[in-house]
């Protein structure tokens, strides 16, 4: 069951509204790496997942990631400002003037309207998981991206928060996955040569990597201990 | 420049045609963890990276996952036999019948057309391989899927051949990802006390996880050894 | 801000696994008339919105339709069983058996991959209002085709709680929608003689029904009394 | 069957080219609130219609829909002028300029295809006729908004007439509906106590609407009178 | 303006029910090869070509195509009978049986919605002609492929007729072209040698075809004389 | 198999950075009529081709648009610079800004994601070689309109080349398309009087073309000698 507090997960504000801004920051409300995207990857992923503690934890995020969603739509809504004006709002989409009323919408910064082929799920917690720490890391990559091009300080502080929050998520999505080790897909890996081949299929260029030695994934810095249980 | 050699990179055989199967593994010619998304999204990001060793990483792989795309389909092709009859195609996207005259297709065991939503590229080296890892270990785990429902041998020996080669990608994505630690979007991590939070949103259940010591990405496995470049 | 309680809205069962139902029920997770669909629209239109009491609704029916989500693909989820096994699954879309690993997908009964094309919102409360009564309507439809083809008790008892809601969300909407009587697109209506006037373009056929005495819509039928603020 | 004739519905004229609101008004040619949609939603729903005063009523609608559409593109194709220029139509999408020729397109203002994913249709009178009260509305409403945003007289004029023939649509539809009472969809409503709830899952906030007496809709203001069969 | 007649251009029947068929010959309503992309195309070419000739052309034939997508609408309603039962149709989607129905709908086969990229328009007489060809070569195929697959004689007329019209359409389409030599796209073929080369990138295989000669595209089997304006 | 070798087809340059060309230019790597489109469409087609040499004609083409594919995406990242700056860039899609970190895409100009949509197989050699010549055309026109638009010497080279080869592609493929007279859907043209038909559908017009005396597609020009294999 969801619940929703009227109460922001993080208040958020801006100096002053920037219809070119609002239709850039569409980009994390409804693109590929946005906020609705996490937010229903995870909780895709998490309707068949039995191992409690990590069911936990994709609904913690999941949950989270709606709670962004909200933040960066208020964001959005602000930066709109109150004029109908699509003739001043010349980068990105323009549905926001001829369509919803400056309503914030589920499309990217140029309009694409959000899709689920963006969500990733296969049953495989090893999968999965990877999927998670790749797409927080993407939206890291998309909130450095917006916030080098805005001075706003109110938009700047929201960003940040957000960025921070994926750099957390990511941390704890790689310690979850060092603890299905042997598990699922992480199983039987490397058995055949065929795992262990590198083809040269693109010249001039040598082969600067292999797969000699082929193991599953497993990270390097997983925080060193747990927490006790809440 | 591509260049096709009219060779497969590893013949393909069936047993028998086999309609319903050949909707199935469509899944893997023009699905989202199929080998047409690997290709582009591999081909895609490497159109600006600039390390040479990396960019040659990901066009030997592109090209190997174009190789892989015309492997899955020649099968598909075989698997759809000579006999128009979607009656008897119950299981599955029914285009071979009506539309395509059996010939493979850029859809999903379902029907879905093939969609660049599925194509992940940031322009961040660390996000994009670590793209390309979920990537290749969802691939696994789909072929994974499919080898369980076939009997066919030709077939299985071809499955298997793909998922080996996905856990090599995978091996040597790695290996790519350890060399570009303390670059890009894995600089600056952790900086802000919002990247140490846990959000327990979800209840009942404690905090299995923590990001109290929040580092970037690393993987454990690197290959030991990296070859000398040819 | 969203939270997550791990108990249902309301407890979900099913007799037996059936994976061809499980294929079926998916349009009510992400088909157009489903509760994805119905959730992301009031949220989607309620960050705009001003007037407190017409936010709450939305906010609350808003956070029931994730609940309702939740439920389906819990129930979506038990239907799909435990064996992959997709030449046993020959009605609709086949992911489950080779994409998800019997996990619910973001997909209707066919494979369509759910899309914002299916989210509606104008900025203009009387607009989303209807929108949202139409939309409504619409799932109560797909409920009863549901409702008809099942015989599983525990299936049959969750689509009838889930159907009545969505009575009770189209009763609220109206009572909603009468409240914001000549205000936003519902004032000016009729000003010109084009709004009146039958253009009879299809033949043969006479003219059954006319305009002549435009204005705007209101329900006939809304609650007589509403009750006091909690 | 469908027959053209060469002489518009309604004629059209625009004082200058005007490249930027060409992209703009392409929102109503091949957007989700758009003539396309409204023509195809009704023609679609009419194919199993059975009562013929209705199923004409529908059809006579969908052929002005269609006659809008082709008011809308030659619009279009006037405000997009004689000369290839994307530099200097920065407002929207830029197809009449790489792709089309100057051509009017199936795309909204921000370039996004036209998708059956707008048009909703469930064989139910009163939920598909609930569906087309809410379309004609919000086609009201994008015309209020791109009324708005230009000042050339003849788009003015021919923005007008549509908007105004929406409200008769609206009207129409409202007649027809309030015919069907008791029928299909509209039976058997609020039999079970599940839909006189109401879950209050947003807070802080109150209870501003109730369900206590649900019963299905109606509209208050349908004309008086109906005209005889011509 | 479009006017409907609410007889059909050419009578349907079908011999029985067979929601099988019903979903496969959804493929030509709403497929890439089907009768609204192909009444769509010619529609959207024609807002801005200036050839009063062929202005009429492609008008005629938009309309016709209309027309025919009714005949098939209807021929699928007719098929899919009057019991919902998607257990009973495991060809293809089920929609019909799960969100619309029984009503026809705008998908293809499988279930994929129609979408505006199935519409190719260039504002190049030459190109767009040149198009619309390819289109009525490709709907005759399916034609053939669902014709092959059906035994109802009722089905089987409906298919022979618009499998012939098809072809006249193709035959009116060259003797367009054959008319606009030497005009648009047309002109300045072959100017420089990149125009006369061959690539031979896939190996074993030689060269079989060449481009020494480069000419514009004509027909060689124009209608001998064209009838006089009626 | 595919092999990449580094070195591209034609070697590509621009005297400046431009980045609204840059989105410009995106059209022919993920638009309709692009490069991508081209190769998938010729290869998706040659799957299940038989005779020798045409398959050969058609992989030799499919590895050119693949390696064209890479010379526009070459020249779109150089175009697109070394500076992320939405705000300068007013034309067209932003994604390369907000999500690519300036990389070039599977996007069009507007930001309309590839889709295989774009992508037309039939299994017969008529259909599949007309769709292919009207592509070519299609593909011409489209950079004849992007070649107004820039006086950048580079870009322009680069252009003035691929639209030749289109040319060559255009020749080469009515050659083949000569060669397979009286096969496929090329055979039983014309045979009922339905064939021969014209439905004067749209007035006021008359009858500017006929179909009294229907045959299969033949051109006119193909090549007098075709060369020895080599």
């Amino acid at each position: 069951m969801f619940k929703h507090d009227k109460q922001l997960l993080h208040e958020v504000r801006v100096d002053a509204s920037n219809p070119n801004y609002a239709a850039m920051l569409q980009e994390q409300l409804g693109g590929p790496q946005g906020e609705l995207k996490a937010a229903l990857q995870y909780l895709s992923q998490s309707f068949r997942i039995k191992d409690p503690a990590i069911k936990d934890l994709f609904l913690d995020i999941a949950s989270e990631e709606l709670s962004h969603m909200e933040m960066v739509a208020t964001t959005v809504n602000m930066l709109n400002g109150h004029k109908l004006d699509a003739h001043n709002a010349t980068v990105g989409n323009i549905e926001a003037h001829v369509l919803s009323g400056l309503t914030p919408m589920l499309t990217n910064a140029s309009g694409q309207l959000w899709t689920a082929a963006y969500v990733n799920e296969t049953g495989d917690l090893a999968a999965d998981i990877l999927s998670n720490i790749a797409a927080e890391q993407r939206a890291k990559v998309v909130y450095e991206y917006l916030h080098r091009q805005i001075n706003d300080k109110g938009v700047r502080e929201t960003i940040d928060f957000l960025l921070n929050r994926e750099e957390a998520h990511n941390t704890m999505f790689r310690e979850a996955f060092n603890k299905i080790q042997d598990t699922g897909s992480l199983k039987d890996w490397g058995v055949t040569k065929d795992s262990k081949l590198y083809f040269n299929l693109s010249t001039p260029g040598g082969q600067y990597f292999n797969a000699d030695n082929p193991q599953p994934a497993s990270f390097s810095n997983p925080n060193p201990q747990n927490p006790s249980q809440h």
